[in-house]
């Protein structure tokens, strides 16, 4: 193990105010010291996630006052540790962190994260590249999963099903012999997930949309929804499902609160509740359980977890990354790197 | 036991469409008789409650072809049984209906209830004006609070606090250690709710009212709210109630869909469910329980289950004892009566 020299100062990309990309820039700061059960970690990638677009339009559930430093996930080598038992562990290991949204976040040469569930082992088989992908959606994969598969259920819908998530959500669902019912809103989204096996695969801009998804939901017994675009779509989710069952919203890709309806709540026995990925795995698992997960995922990483990647760009180039990000969200992740 | 004499026809309040009170009218129908399972009751009395409202509007959960007879529950004496184990035990007795939307309702001289679930017998001390209001009100009460012991709750949320129902409520909260938090419209109410022992009591007309339903959410630690006001109400009781709390609607007088907010959904892990007294009974409970929870509901109906009574009017009057009590849904119940 080479004990790297640790710098003072450190790249950070740093967010003025929450109003998206345009209040980015790169400032220096200096590096952070861990704390009793912290690591410092010199990050290698982090990707541009939906949920950083949110946070950067103070849309998340994070809400540190700016400047902050923006970023929910990456990668990189545990080169300092502070007291606490488990940081021996991991320095100079290879791993993944995952932002607790009390501290800066990952798009920073260097990042303080918990052991406590901050910071996971990468397989030896995982590059820093697609380590940096592979805490928030192939966990939140691996959580739908476990969600669907607690409640009993054989199907589900799944909205903006072309994401990198809706990818991996379909792979996970077919090892597992869940049928998939997956909502887009184009064409070549429909094509895409069909050439990748997936049977049904609906796109909410046909006219009879409402119909198919009402008649897939009855067809294939879909009591679950997982939805990331709220507004409207929450309430057609609601409408086409049958009674007693439920929508799970995610993410909120509308910009709209999730409609309601009386009748459906009411009537129909149907429910509304959300999901985050922090608050499910810190509250409903020890930590033996988070690092099994998390264990589980990592062998799929090269395969149904995977994340393919179409940009890398330096801090310095962050506010264009994100934009072009926000242009085309699908097709690939862009991941954000230190230049050094 | 007496065999009355049973006619061929009778007097039914028949609503020729779902369009309020003005749709309403008196019908000669023949008696209905009795089949597998069923019992004929000679109606007593029969309420009108907030979801007879919704039904004659259109706004309820059951929807068969109109011309129908409304009438969600009521009182009389079973005349005649139809084959089935269950029917020889209820001959005679005075009892308690639940209509369950698949048959006609009970503003009727005479009405066919199942022994599955849909009749009840009346406790001797129970007279049949009370034993008319003894089944929505009182099971519905006693289901808010088993909901909210079986969830752990020591404190909720109650919307149109100062209905007959909400004062149940506050009568079985105190009996049994839970802190109501009420909430209603107007001064009258506060007052009509402290009087009768409740020790808090919003009014949601207060400028400040959101700020004192937060801190009084925080202060019991209220983790669950029963909203009969749905709309704008709903998105009140969402931002007001701490993390991980449960908005359950079970009615809807604002006439509005529940409003929502991502951020109380997804961030703060909120959700929305509803409460309808017929599956939650029957989806929930076997006979046996059914009859439990009954029983234990019976013997409460002269002290924390009391209805008061302002007025009785003939079926022929149906229209106008509809109207004043749309005008006036607090201050006691009305009652239909067969004019015999």
């Amino acid at each position: 193990m080479s004990h790297t020299q640790i710098p003072d100062q450190m790249t950070t990309v740093v967010l003025d105010s929450y109003s998206g990309p345009e209040a980015l820039r790169v400032e220096q700061r200096p590096v952070p010291k861990p704390g009793k059960d912290e690591v410092l970690v010199k990050v290698a990638a982090s990707p541009i996630n939906p949920s950083d677009l949110a946070f950067l339009g103070g849309n998340y559930g994070f809400d540190n006052p700016p400047p902050v430093v923006p970023g929910g996930e990456g990668s990189g080598t545990v080169v300092a540790v502070g007291p606490g038992a488990m940081g021996r562990y991991f320095l100079g290991k290879r791993v993944a962190c995952l932002s607790n949204g009390q501290k800066d976040g990952i798009w920073a040469e260097y990042v303080v994260a918990s052991t406590k569930g901050g910071v996971f082992p990468l397989n030896k088989s995982v590059s820093l590249e697609q380590g940096a992908m592979s805490v928030i959606n192939p966990l939140t994969a691996s959580a739908f999963l476990e969600i669907t598969k607690e409640g009993g259920h054989k199907a589900i819908v799944l909205t903006a099903a072309a994401s990198a998530l809706g990818q991996m959500v379909n792979r996970l669902g077919r090892s597992e012999g869940i049928q998939v019912i997956n909502v887009v809103r184009r064409d070549e989204q429909v094509q895409l997930l069909k050439a990748q096996g997936a049977t049904v695969v609906l796109n909410s801009d046909d006219v009879d949309f409402d119909r198919q998804l009402h008649d897939a939901c009855h067809e294939y017994d879909a009591h679950l929804a997982f939805d990331a675009v709220a507004g409207p779509m929450t309430g057609q989710l609601l409408k086409a499902l049958p009674e007693n069952s439920t929508v799970t919203v995610y993410s909120c890709l509308s910009h709209k609160a999730p409609q309601t309806n009386v009748d459906q709540i009411v009537f129909q026995g149907k429910t509304i509740t959300g999901f985050w990925l922090g608050p499910w795995l810190y509250s409903n698992k020890n930590l033996l359980q988070i690092l099994m997960l998390w264990r589980r995922s990592q062998k799929l990483i090269g395969t149904d977890l995977k994340s393919e990647i179409r940009a890398r760009y330096p801090f310095q180039e962050s506010r264009k990354a994100v934009q072009e990000y926000t242009n085309q969200m699908t097709g690939g992740k862009i991941l954000l790197k230190p230049t050094t």
